[in-house]
């Protein structure tokens, strides 16, 4: 068997010691652990931002890798720490909606409530389960402990902005996402797309006070600085601008809503 | 015998390269090396930030973790460089307060100074001690070189501020460090206050200009915007506000007093 | 043979989830490969930047060692990508002159252009070329697959700025880099100053409006405050302050004139 790869998703920034004590956790329990930064720069307490970027990840990674996502505006309080087996990896966190678009994609998935104290540390802090909690029961994931032995069964909870809602002849979808080029994601998935209507090349996309015809295929489609709508690199549909920022031309933000119609 | 953990910690940014320098450096000497960054967003030359955070996460390595800290304002001045060997880590840095807070905790050690020209790069620049010095003594110290041969013993530096002060009826200490998240971490520790007094729930915790009754056992004990005090995860007295920048909403800086009477 | 050693140079950021992307599809392919992160804070699309820390890093890492580099303004054009062998590393990423630096100082090297698709991902985007086509190709080195396999030979592009102009009694340069500490770094290097004269001690260095008699040794050879001119720590020729931030003292940006005379 090859090195555990374990990755690390949080909101503690890179100035601090908060990553490095859970790194020094994960390799007091699994010395072979090959440690993988996803970032630790999400926005303070935003789960929705830490969502997306998780989801935009994790299919690129091997197969068995260890996902510990630790953006937890509720550390401390009753929110349950989670670990959750998808065919492709395993999940480490809190239960507040992180792991929301893996498993709104992901038809069977086995979750756990992280309640073992054997698996924890000695003396669990009340302010820093990334530490205490979720590197360690990543770590011990990593050497082999099944997450059957953490605690009982448990329904993730999925946050609610993960779905589109359908009226009459509409979806209704909203910018989850602004990437460093400006494209605007959406909660739209081209599943989504698929079950409105077979008739793609009908869409009228509704973002920003502008009406978008049609889906394009790539940003190159069109000639700079028009607007485009497309499925994106994770399924998403997206509102771009050819070779320019969508999000300020538009003023688009998280949460401003998107609507397709046909 | 497992693979060396080195980790780094300085004030270099991520932005140029002198950190891969380093790493490159010790990669050469000790292939087998696991490196693990501390932090890098040091503020230029801020050696009690950077104490602070090498000691916040300095007990959460493994046994054995060599730990190199370039926070240098005196690079190429007579200030030494150093190894120190620790029942539990061995510290490689300039001897300028650096290792102020572990060597406060720490009862016993031994400590070398960087002398001997086998164990630096064979032309050492004037300006990147980091490089020429600190990551080859390091790495070799990764082989298995014993601190011994580097050079002769030396009693190295603590800072003061690492000591609050007891009058009558008050300990006086400060602010030392303010994390990402706007918590005042203070240079009492758990210790001091037991010592103090017995009776913490009658503790009062004065701090920019307001008095906090009692300890707080996490930041979600209380309402949002709440002021509290608390043991924080690293038994350093802290000062935070429940869902909020206590730092901002107090004006708090490193170096204002923090006093507790009971 | 010791695990491959992959570093990665990037204008991504650490917010969003690209570099991930890239180690992920580096460790699917390559399992062993050592991930070393150089830098992912490039200003965007600043190909100088790039070409600068690659270089300043470069000669500290264990031979064979596998660069990528992805600042990539001319993603989706005509601009090809391309993997050098030099007697030191292997280089990957685009033909846009971020390798210059490295070029200018090798005299030999072989350079191929990266067209099999058998070494891309399945599908390449057309925004995306460090996950589909970059770090699978520096994977497949990693994993000994020779750079000759992957498309015909190729010349690759050395940038102009890396080259200072000799005239009469002068040597002209210019700022290519500030660094975290605000030194400016030239495009001067010390063998252009030897070439130049060898009466060193008599150079007068004209940068930002201001005269610098003589070259200093280090940061600390004088009072706070002074500027001075010195070969750092990459063998390039530095202007600086002691104790402070030239580039702000001096008004010093990238581009601007440094002239030697003597």
């Amino acid at each position: 068997m090859s090195k555990p790869i374990i990755t690390l998703l949080t909101d503690f920034g890179l100035q601090d010691g908060y990553v490095a004590s859970m790194k020094g956790a994960i390799l007091s329990i699994c010395p072979e652990a090959n440690l993988v930064d996803i970032t630790h720069e999400v926005p303070p307490q935003d789960i929705r931002f830490a969502a997306f970027v998780l989801h935009s990840v994790y299919t690129g990674f091997p197969r068995g890798t260890i996902h510990v996502v630790v953006v937890d505006p509720g550390v401390g309080t009753a929110r349950k720490g989670i670990a959750i087996h998808t065919s492709d990896a395993v999940l480490v966190g809190p239960d507040n909606g992180v792991f929301s678009w893996i498993l709104r994609m992901t038809p069977e998935y086995e979750a756990r409530v992280l309640e073992s104290t054997e698996y924890q540390r000695p003396q669990v802090s009340a302010t820093f389960h990334g530490r205490d909690i979720f590197a360690p029961a990543a770590a011990h994931i990593g050497n082999g402990v099944p997450i059957e032995l953490f605690g009982p069964s448990h329904m993730p909870f999925v946050a609610e902005w993960t779905v589109p809602r359908l009226t009459a002849g509409a979806l209704h979808g909203e910018v989850i996402h602004i990437d460093r080029f400006g494209n605007a994601v959406t909660n739209i998935i081209a599943k989504d797309l698929e079950r409105f209507s077979p008739r793609m090349e009908h869409f009228r996309v509704r973002a920003g006070g502008r009406d978008i015809l049609g889906l394009s295929r790539t940003y190159g489609d069109h000639p700079p600085d028009t607007i485009l709508a497309l499925i994106g690199s994770c399924d998403h549909l997206e509102i771009a601008v050819g070779m320019g920022d969508c999000a300020r031309k538009l003023g688009l933000e998280v949460e401003d809503p998107v609507t397709v119609t046909c």
